[in-house]
């Protein structure tokens, strides 16, 4: 196996992106692989606001791996800024690799750049692999998460 | 009792926002009202940052209730921007007043002016009144909460 590179993500690694976000028991039916457009418009949002981190892992020219890091500063835990991870996805070719972990590293190492006191992010109740991963990493499950659909 | 204001924080506001961020059975460990530096500095960080939206709930020149929301757009769930919502506090004396309810009100419904499609919020396990407060407004307690200290 080639080198792994974990880079900022360009508009020429969407549709690997999508590709990752809809290859997942609940993306599968969030996401329109077949329609850019909207995820067009999102990229140039995310590329305009400098506190994003899209980010994706690519090994031999294949994105294998993507993470999104927001960098929110705050006035609680005396003006701690946090960071907050959202769609994790990694290639179905290479869970199980190590891979995840990698990335979550990345993460963690690019928030404490970026001068950040704390990290967080939500997974789905139902992905309980997932929580077992993030406690290994050091993560502690110590909040519900909420969601309201607009 | 007079009008209620829900308006953007001033740095005028920070003393009052820090007092009820100490005043929680949780934030009281570990905010330092005393200590007004760190809460100054992040202030401005906040305010360079047109997707952080710092309110307080102001009645009769008195700061009743804070909380912030931040705009995060994003590539998954078709380009979705989504809204979080933190650091929610409501003065002891208003507890139980209807002013949580109308805080969130205000944070869905800047959340929907901003073009977000889904507004998500995480609260400390132990904050079980928070939670049914939560979904009394219509939030779905979906998910898990991980934060990792740096």
């Amino acid at each position: 196996m080639g080198d792994l590179e974990i880079r900022r993500a360009t508009a020429g690694d969407i549709p690997a992106i999508v590709a990752l976000l809809a290859d997942d028991p609940l993306g599968a039916r969030r996401e329109s692989p077949d329609d850019p457009a909207p995820y067009l418009t999102a990229f140039e949002r995310i590329a305009a606001d400098p506190h994003q981190h899209l980010v994706v892992a690519v090994r031999e020219d294949r994105v294998i791996g993507t993470l999104q890091l927001t960098v929110v500063p705050g006035l609680s835990r005396r003006g701690a800024t946090r960071s907050i991870i959202e769609a994790v996805r990694i290639h179905a070719d290479e869970r199980g690799s190590g891979l995840g972990s990698r990335l979550i590293e990345w993460a963690v190492a690019e928030s404490r750049e970026q001068g950040c006191q704390l990290v967080q992010l939500t997974s789905d109740s139902t992905r309980t692999d997932a929580h077992r991963f993030y406690e290994r990493l050091g993560f502690t499950a110590s909040h519900v998460g909420f969601k309201l659909h607009l």
